[in-house]
């Protein structure tokens, strides 16, 4: 537990203390945002600095490696999972944003190239879950309380799984504040599910104490981050995550799902990343089947609620509401695993 | 656990169903807010509705009433002093309100008639929780894991507590979206320490589940309510929820922590209330012992950050960032009592 309190503050505290200086720097490098010419009028954050991900990602990395249990080895087996998953999805995000930067362009990796990184990193990771003797191919079911073997099928449905999750969460990432303010909160959810799943006296598959000490001490490091973070990002933002944050958030969260086999509680804590995926597809179909009908002003659906003159911060005090929520939701429904 | 689910989303339903109407209600009834001339340039808020705090007593209250579990004999015992608790500090803020309310005017109650109410209501509570069979003289001390029986000195320092408390979240409440915020957070931190103290094996003075599970589904009907109140009360506000609704919140936290024995997680869940009021203190005692000057540009310290240029959404995420990282190490640290 002091771990864990320890990481939420030594986060908290780098990303305080390298924020300005990673504000200046990026600035310097004229590493800016290219705004849309599409979105509502944003023009005004043109030029605002991208690649605040990496404040965050200097902490998880130092508390994940430093803060680990007494017994390493047990612990490894969770630390390099969360850690490369996160790392991984965050390199692809730096990739895009720093060809954009470098190219003053609004486009930087194409489609394709980002897609096969991430099919790369999830394939990977599900393979490497799958074999793992920690996590395996069986999934907790929340609520219910019981085991689902999903056995080979888990490689196929965990892969469109991660993309999907480190996708959507990359989509969310458009106001300020709004994803760090999420996450944050998700990932106290998270921490908190870490507690509760060590608390419980058994779990269909066994108590893994490990397992959860590590990623609850990996939790609490992003709940310091995104907390740290926010303090440049809040609206006004002086600093923008960009791909290489919303990446490394939306892999960090995945990771945490897999390894405490409970990815369906994804649907619950991270529910308004999702929500802003099924928005942009339902927009597409919808668009494509109608030949030009649209469902929403504009999609992700935080620009929509946006120009339905909703203002930014009331987005997110929103979307803060909705993931407290269901956060506390799938703290309880973990209770329920007994 | 279901119970918890089913309370945070019936109170959220009353908050929303009948937030529209009572604002309309409320304006009829010119029950409008009259601002300080003082304070920060506000004068835009004159004349929006203040006691919106009905809003989310109804859901408390049905939820509380409703959703007991099945040997009713115990819950009983908890039941009764967190409403009453809640429900008696709510008066004296309806009070104020409504004679504000009526005769058009800055003041309500006299500091004397306000003060009376409330020693009434924290010295009842003291007693009644020193002589409670489930609560007793010794409180629980976090993190280290001990108890620490006051004995008869349990009386008035809960006393002094409670009204500090109270008066805490009556001041905190003083920018849209503000209190409701950090409630909400910290009202989900209160429900999962419930549920940690469920889970833990063994604690000094025995685990009182009936308690805990009462308790939870109080603090889940307060999670509800303070979100769907928040749909109407974030930036801008369309209804304040006035010192009904500040202390009904600031009552029911404090009642959480004494069914509980956990009064000193206050300092933690509600430290920015308590923040609230120190500065406010510091700042009458040092404005008296150095005969005119002042620490901060404004108190309560919520204004000190206006003045200083943070708007209103700035302060209300900064504080809520505050309240989520310390209710998570408030959890933490209950799970350290075994």
């Amino acid at each position: 537990m002091y771990r864990m309190m320890a990481a939420m503050l030594i986060s908290l505290g780098i990303a305080l203390a390298t924020g300005p200086w990673l504000i200046r720097k990026l600035r310097q490098l004229h590493f800016g945002q290219t705004i849309y010419e599409l979105g509502p009028a944003h023009q005004q954050k043109q030029g605002t600095p991208v690649m605040g991900g990496l404040m965050m990602a200097a902490g998880i990395l130092i508390c994940s490696l430093a803060l680990h249990p007494e017994k390493w080895d047990g612990a490894w087996d969770t630390v390099i999972p969360l850690l490369a998953v996160s790392f991984l999805s965050m390199a692809v995000g730096f990739a895009d944003d720093y060809i954009k930067a470098i190219k003053k362009r609004h486009d930087g990796l194409s489609p394709w190239q980002k897609i096969m990184g991430q099919v790369v990193m999830a394939l990977g990771f599900s393979v490497y879950c799958y074999f793992s003797p920690m996590i395996g191919s069986s999934i907790l079911i929340p609520f219910v309380g019981t085991e689902w073997d999903l056995g080979i099928f888990y490689i196929p449905v965990m892969t469109l799984l991660s993309i999907f999750i480190v996708n959507s969460s990359n989509l969310q990432d458009g106001l300020d504040g709004l994803l760090g303010t999420v996450t944050a909160v998700s990932s106290g959810g998270w921490l908190m599910i870490c507690v509760i799943l060590s608390l419980l006296p058994s779990l269909p598959g066994g108590v893994q104490p490990d397992t959860y000490a590590v990623t609850g001490v990996f939790a609490a490091s992003l709940v310091g981050a995104c907390v740290g973070f926010l303090r440049f990002n809040r609206y006004p933002a002086k600093i923008f995550m960009g791909d290489t944050g919303s990446m490394l958030l939306g892999g960090a969260t995945l990771a945490m799902a897999m390894v405490t086999r409970l990815p369906l509680l994804l649907f619950f804590t991270f529910f308004t990343p999702v929500m802003s995926s099924v928005s942009v597809i339902l927009q597409r179909y919808y668009f494509k089947l109608t030949h030009g009908k649209r469902i929403f002003l504009m999609s992700p659906i935080h620009h929509h609620f946006e120009k339905k003159g909703y203002s930014e911060t009331q987005i997110v005090s929103m979307y803060m509401s909705i993931t407290l929520i269901l956060s506390l939701f799938a703290a309880l429904g973990v209770c329920m695993i007994r």
